[in-house]
């Protein structure tokens, strides 16, 4: 169901009524572009940690504008045994509601939009019929100004149309236009003499003469004056209150479904879904918080799920080969997947997914609820007995809970929003300063002796670069060691560097709420301690997750640590099918520590 | 005739000979936005100087896309006695043309994006259908890549499909693809021995294996390798050339439009211009001058007309109420002014300036021309004997030449781009500092004394503050001397203590370029010396001028001073019709100085 300006209020209580009933809520949005500052190369460097990401995605995307939100709410009917679908397709534009609210400027950035209008995005339906909103601070102050006004008005026991200004400056009237003022002084002095006259229409003043009381007598405009009591006082007052209470909420506009979303707690389910959670909450809601601490990105939505990271992570890695969306929603439908039985609720058209309209929000929210769904479904048949359907409430599913998706990161599969980000081992990697003459060719020459490489790029001068050998790092260190143009550095080194300067600069400020962030960090980057123990595929990022194979085969829990292995995505099925999970580990290759 | 992306080539030498043949050009454009900082009322302060209004402009609203460009063509037919008019309505956007191309961003501002909503503004085609452009340093960069490839193509005797990193990474191939590549290079041998195969079409590689040179095994994608002779090589290359230049020539699109423009040197009229001006330069030619010397604003335009600034000035100040584009239009039809004679080409549709279609480039540009022929036309009616048709290349026009309206300045009416500007006069003017809480309305409270005040908001803490009496500013630094929350300063003591600022970081620099400039600008700011006489009402802003009524009435010419009076735009009126011009002169107020 498509959601403009003008059929917003009307439709507002179906969005409500979709949000509350619903089993889980699929989101999509789509925005005016990614990077205002780096390359996207750049901006998702293979090596960035979660708060790096975070950090860049805050600073380079933020300024874009998120301009359609798809919402698909998904309720699943037992006795069909079937999903009944709600989607709804929000365009969305900061419409100034008038001359004194915040005048939104946003960026656009050619690619994305070129990318956009060849998927036939309707621009024109976003800037002409988007609907408007209000985060909360804006909200605040709007109701604030509204307050303040009628404060006023009831203070001076007169209706509110008071001119701020108007009793405290003085105006010293020309001599040319005395004359009209009088006449004007005189009528309204007839108007309250006479008892029959309720209004008085004064004559649009002649051009060039005055403005009066700030208002503007031009063409057919022109000032009523009319004479009331205190019971009528009361009901134009009262009207005028209701008439504002409704702009209000029209000025808040579709951070109202935001909020909704929020209230509802429910299960909020995205593909590779950070920008869109950081989007709805700098837009609607608040600013970013500061350092990432990431569980603030919680703030709307309590419970997230990324299928583009459940999609990459075991059971499904081993048999999904590419999970972009459109990619991933066909591989869904065959074996071992079952296609989800969904249908569109009465009244809500049906998106048919034969004839793709991808990267229109509603559709993408709608066909990743469909992902969703299979794959939910398919971790039933690890269980004895095997079950079809797998609700979004399922212990099944909550290892994927408030894990997002990370672009491009080589190491690090997602940003944990519910404790510490993974720590990945990054004895392979150099980081390297260089000329800013130089090119990709000349890290290969230069590294030429060391096999194949890969390269990252941080910025003009600088780059990771990952060697296929971590032993030959060292090599790589010495060997330049007296270089002029160049510097190379391990990961570690970097890190350490890094950390030290950020702990230079805190040195200066006294605020406490920085020097705890600072310990915060320092846990963080606690040095790497070697374990010998071969572990599973699927914790190839994890090593300091408490399942993993022995040497001899076995399968081991370190006990006591339970809490943190539920973390662990596949210790579900490490209890209730052993043997078939210990099949798909080994499919994985296997690591020394 | 309205003008995009697939149009724009098979109408190009339409709009080149439009231009050729042109008499005079009209031009408009419309914007993503107009400040992407300050409110427009501060961006557009009522004391600015040029170069100040100029800085903020270019500081503040050069990050928005000009994404609709009007051009029309207006030639005389002296037989008909009428106008021929071409209209073009450019739909302009950034498209990039390839991964290594500039990915514009730009800022849109909400309430202008509004606004063109309102006015029906079509975002579909400029965002689908919108020509591309480069400026001159992107098309020299684009020139150079092509150049680079073309001369390492040559070099290496191959074709160029190099891939720039091939011949210096050395690549291991791992185990499992060497058979892969084993069976490749056999083939290829194969077909260098075999005579009669000229193509070998290589098989699609296995999923997960390699990627081959660069090329991406996907879908329908293969390499296919051919055996060429010399002369086919050399054929090929030179298609290869052709296919290139034509790539480049679209690259830089809309640009050449410009580029025709200025080369063209014909008379550009447009209706409020700065912006339009400033836009055409930064985004299809080069970055804007650091330091107004505006002159160099002619870079693209030789010779400019604002017709707001002309509907501003005598003889037509003193009979154009409103010199809104539309207001102005309807004005100019009606006495003492003619409506022009003017009609659309063959095979150009027409415009209907009873339906209106305000904001569109096309359209506004049109009727800025038919302003401009109107206003020039009436000066003929002070010629003796009276001429009906005046053309663009009359004397009669050129005192309006390359001076840009500057909006809602008080005092300077405008821009100079060949000379220096106007030194209005500012002794009735303060410049106050205040706590940021302060509001409008504290300014009028603290000046109550002193009748009837003008604020021009500067910032958040400061302001100017204009007396009715120039006598009293002094009275007013007076009562400020012992104030704590606010200071008072004359307008020349604040010009006095920027210049002073100015010098100060000046020092540092070493740049002889920048102390030439501080010389200029201390050149422009010599304390005004004031002279008691009378000033005919037109040059109320130039009391420097040499045209002046003396005390007993007379018209006063300064000797010697002709040149200077050539600015004057009424020097003219005064040589060929005296009396007339002391009448006009008289209606408005005179100033004593």
């Amino acid at each position: 169901m498509e959601i403009i300006r003008s059929n917003f209020k009307d439709n507002l209580n179906k969005v409500y009524e979709a949000i509350e009933e619903a089993d889980f809520l699929a989101i999509d949005g789509e925005f005016s572009g990614i990077s205002d500052g780096p390359s996207v190369s750049t901006l998702t460097n293979g090596f960035d940690t979660p708060e790096e990401r975070y950090q860049k995605l805050k600073k380079h995307s933020m300024d874009f504008l998120l301009f359609q939100f798809g919402l698909c709410s998904f309720k699943y009917d037992h006795t069909e045994a079937k999903y009944i679908m709600k989607s709804f397709n929000f365009y969305i534009f900061p419409k100034p509601f008038n001359r004194s609210s915040p005048d939104v400027k946003f960026v656009c950035q050619s690619s994305s939009i070129d990318f956009l209008a060849n998927q036939g995005f309707d621009f024109n339906k976003v800037f002409r019929n988007g609907i408007p909103y209000l985060n909360q601070e804006e909200e605040r102050q709007l109701r604030e100004q509204y307050d303040e006004r009628r404060s006023q008005a009831n203070g001076a026991g007169t209706l509110s149309y008071i001119s701020p200004n108007a009793t405290k400056c003085p105006v010293t009237i020309p001599e040319d236009q005395k004359k009209f003022i009088e006449r004007v002084v005189e009528q309204i002095e007839d108007l309250i003499q006479n008892e029959e006259n309720k209004n008085l229409q004064l004559e649009p003043s002649i051009p060039g003469i005055i403005y009066l009381c700030h208002y503007c007598f031009q063409k057919e405009r022109y000032i009523v004056i009319s004479k009331v009591d205190e019971e009528e006082r009361k009901r134009r007052e009262q009207q005028k209150q209701a008439k504002e209470q409704e702009e209000l909420s029209d000025a808040v506009g579709f951070s109202r479904v935001i909020h909704a979303i929020a209230n509802s707690g429910k299960l909020v389910v995205g593909h590779n879904m950070l920008l869109d959670v950081m989007h709805t909450i700098h837009q609607f809601y608040c600013p970013l918080p500061e350092v990432s601490g990431l569980v603030s990105l919680q703030v709307i939505y309590k419970i997230l799920l990324d299928t583009k990271l459940m999609a990459s992570t075991q059971p499904f890695k081993e048999i999904i080969n590419n999970t972009s969306l459109a990619e991933l929603e066909k591989r869904l439908k065959e074996i071992p997947f079952n296609p989800p039985e969904v249908e569109s609720a009465e009244g809500f058209p049906s998106y048919d997914t034969a004839s793709e309209q991808l990267h229109e929000a509603g559709y993408d929210a709608y066909i990743t609820g469909l992902c969703f769904i299979s794959m939910a479904n398919y971790l039933g048949s690890f269980l004895s007995p095997p079950k079809n359907h797998v609700s979004a409430r399922s212990k099944l599913i909550e290892p994927f809970f408030n894990k997002l998706f990370l672009m491009r990161v080589m190491d690090i599969p997602y940003l944990n929003l519910e404790g510490p980000d993974l720590q990945p081992k990054r004895d392979h990697v150099l980081h390297v300063t260089f000329p800013k003459e130089w090119k990709t060719s000349d890290l290969y020459q230069l590294f030429s002796a060391f096999g194949n490489i890969q390269v990252s790029w941080i910025d003009d001068t600088s780059a990771f670069v990952s060697l296929s050998q971590p032993e030959q790092v060292q090599i790589a260190v010495n060997t330049s060691r007296y270089a002029e143009s160049y510097r190379i550095q391990t990961y570690a080194e970097y890190v350490e560097k890094k950390h030290e300067e950020k702990q230079a600069k805190r040195k200066w400020t006294e605020d406490s709420w920085k020097e705890m962030e600072r310990k915060r960090l320092k846990t963080q980057y606690t040095p790497y301690i070697p374990q010998s123990r071969y572990y599973c595929g699927c914790h190839e990022f994890l090593p300091s997750l408490m399942i993993h194979w022995t040497e001899s085969g076995e399968l081991c829990c370190n006990p006591g640590a339970v809490n943190c292995c539920m973390t662990c995505i596949c210790f579900l099925f490490a209890l209730s099918c052993l043997f078939r999970l210990r099949s798909l580990c080994l499919k994985s290759s296997l690591y020394t520590v």
